[in-house]
């Protein structure tokens, strides 16, 4: 027998800027100019139809400028439209079009349309440079750092996807004006997990800016957007592709939330049932000695104050809630895990290093009685 | 505005081993035991209807006597197959069956088995490790290195895809005893071309060894299975996400072949195609001063004694072939670029540092005369 061995080891840059600000436009275009994405002519503006009339025309524009042509792709707003068979389309556009590997991806929007658009940019002509730009509070929370693309299918949301980097991220919080404020509350709800897992000092300023942040002062926006990013940052730097664990703090919240948003059948936005989710865990870490009463209070004004609700509606059944919770993605082995603050600003960590408590149906049931 | 820095400069090790022999199936299961596939004890193997007969109960046992469950997904065999429905009706199957990301893959079959299984595997919750089991020889020749997967879609080849390298790569020759003539016909044509383009020995050992090989004896099936492996890792170490050019090489004989293939309806295989191409190359390589008259006659003799083609059937137009070569993948800018041997195991370059010839549609009309 003959053995071979194909040596591939190498250094990899996927290094990129995250800029945040109002009116990127010109930004945007002086970064095309200069070959952000590499030395095509070809690019392919991918965005939904909400966006694509508030700002498809700014984007556009600054592409021409750029010297660059454009040929834009739109899909119908909504998290229903993240499918295979929409990426499945927007290939065969594109195709049908002759973009061909020397081409790029802007992506324009919400977390949909990057999510999706970065997959396709992942996979088109086995990957072409892309760069996202994104247009709302939950973009700039969640999905400007760390790489995940991803469509939903019938029986999962995002797991089919890639870890693809953009070559740059622009976070323009002029945008968020057009946002319905239902959009920004739930926007908030992932801004305000960061602060309780890793920045006290973001809570803090949440805390005595909410009022500000609501009426969408930009220096407010601003400076909550840079802190998402460093927190998001700093935990995904420790765990890029999620093979330590640490990255699954950023799941604070999430165990009942997705739950709750699933079984609300989607009445409730992600941000909602976060926050939901982050009181249960809460109230979770109250019982382990991990967070005391006052910063537990702090937390409920402070989600309420963003606008969102602290409590289970009372369509939701607290036994289904209780079920639901094992059919979860992040379920191993039949175990229910929470992630648990630890005070503000911090996570508690658990026997063997896991970020995450492994919790019994009885204890898991009781926690749901006090949401 | 406040600017960003996401530092992502990293080492990445996708260095794997490619092992060719006959029946490698006690190696498979001492791999999978060793934790080739990671900690996983789910593995999902992929195969088509055709393999899945003569093998997969081979690979479905050497899976089972490693400790791990297996789960069996079959597809239709044929290049019809290799399509994001046929991915997709594989993911969907996983996700049913619980399969999460802590799973691995096992691809067996040829090539449209190892392109579609692992693309999946590179897109499965955003990556899972696989390993190919190669039963063919045209994924000797051409799967086994370069880690380019990829589906087919109505318009295009292999246009989406990634580049995703296995864990390890198990050439069983052994295998090609259940496959057709033609088939392995077929698949020597990559074999000589790689001959042509980088290994004389090898060349030189196919002329002496044709009728050994095409009788399938063990000794010589491997020999020739290395020789591809290490011709193919030369060119990708040179070039691995195609951006230097140097892998143009791999596309000798391609330009016509690709475009004789399709116009036969695919009544000539791959292969038969790529033969043709090759002769096509080569008398423009005699026209430029590349090869000599009994160069071309030795790569004449090779490919009929591989049981190839060397003239275009007399069902397809030399014109309809001119105007077919300009709708080729890899035609950029209009031009018609054909990479051509320089001798045997050589390829010409040209200005630029260019391996492939800007060829006029006058000149490619007269090459076509004479094949």
């Amino acid at each position: 027998m003959g053995n071979f061995h194909v040596e591939l080891k190498k250094i990899v840059d996927d290094s990129y800027n995250i800029e945040t600000g109002c009116d990127l436009w010109d930004m945007l275009k002086a970064d095309l100019k200069n070959g952000i994405l590499g030395k095509s002519k070809k690019i392919a503006l991918i965005t939904d139809s909400t966006v694509m009339e508030l700002y498809g025309k700014c984007a556009e524009e600054a592409i021409k400028k750029a010297g660059l042509d454009v040929n834009t792709y739109v899909f119908p707003a909504g998290e229903k439209s993240k499918t295979r068979a929409t990426k499945e389309m927007l290939e065969d556009a594109m195709l049908a079009d002759g973009f061909k590997r020397d081409c790029g991806v802007v992506a324009l929007g919400g977390g949909v349309v990057t999510d999706l658009a970065g997959f396709l940019a992942g996979t088109y002509c086995r990957g072409v440079p892309y760069i996202s730009y994104a247009t709302t509070v939950l973009a700039a929370a969640d999905a400007a750092v760390g790489g995940k693309t991803a469509v939903d299918t019938p029986l999962a949301t995002n797991l089919i996807g890639l870890f693809y980097q953009p070559k740059k991220v622009y976070i323009d919080v002029a945008t968020w004006k057009t946002l319905p404020a239902r959009q920004v509350s739930s926007g908030l709800a992932e801004t305000i997990k960061h602060g309780c897992l890793g920045d006290k000092e973001l809570f803090e300023y949440l805390e005595a800016n909410m009022e500000k942040i609501r009426a969408l002062d930009p220096d407010a926006c601003k400076y909550i957007s840079e802190a998402n990013v460093k927190v998001k940052y700093n935990v995904v730097m420790n765990d890029e592709r999620e093979e330590s664990g640490y990255r699954e703090v950023l799941n604070l919240g999430h165990t009942v939330g997705r739950a709750a948003e699933t079984l609300s059948n989607y009445t409730l936005t992600h941000g909602e049932a976060v926050s939901i989710g982050l009181m249960a865990q809460a109230y979770l870490a109250e019982k382990m000695g991990f967070m005391n009463n006052t910063e537990i209070k702090r937390l409920e004004d402070l989600l309420l104050g963003a606008g969102l609700p602290v409590r289970l509606p009372g369509s939701i059944s607290r036994d289904e809630l209780l079920e639901k919770l094992y059919t979860d993605k992040k379920v191993r082995s039949g175990d229910l895990r929470f992630v648990l603050q630890k005070g503000i600003g911090n996570v508690a960590t658990f026997e063997g290093g896991s970020y995450a408590l492994k919790v019994s149906k009885q204890q898991a049931a009781e926690i749901l009685k006090l949401i």
